[in-house]
């Protein structure tokens, strides 16, 4: 398997190991999001002030109103968050490259 | 870093790998984004019977209409394959569960 592909693969089983657990067992509930967000992107909560991120996380992406995100819902949070950590990235080394 | 952190580190790795290579170094030509699937993706291609693929491809997401895929524009291409593959794997994991 290449490595993009490994990527993809990582978010289908990273999302499904956090899906599980209790509930409905194919999405994410709020307690299974935050447990996810704290062990996989620990860099990410941290850095938020806000206390009630993971409800906001759920009600922006929620888009049939379940109050749980199925893998459909989940990769736009996914997605914008890599889109940022490039954007970050790119600026960081277009500063190093003037320098 | 997490898995989950490692994966999208890789999906910026991979994207600037081929972005690099000529004309604009930041952004995706037919030529590249091509080079890319062929290499990273190599089960995509060869499943898709049309060739003018990744022209389609650059159509649908080049949302700027400059005929190139920055990250922004890239990404959703990804997120729409991962999604499609998810959706694969639970159909079977379904039929495999019913037996």
């Amino acid at each position: 398997m290449t490595e993009l592909e490994k990527s993809m693969e990582s978010l289908i089983t990273v999302f499904h190991r956090y899906a599980k657990e209790g509930g409905n067992k194919t999405t994410l509930s709020k307690k299974e999001l935050k447990k996810l967000i704290e062990n996989e992107l620990p860099n990410f909560l941290t850095t938020q002030k806000n206390p009630d991120t993971v409800s906001c996380i759920i009600k922006d992406l929620d888009q049939n109103k379940d109050d749980e995100l199925d893998f459909e819902e989940f990769v736009p949070f996914v997605a914008g968050l890599t889109i940022a950590c490039e954007k970050h990235f790119a600026l960081h080394h277009e500063k190093k490259g003037k320098k």
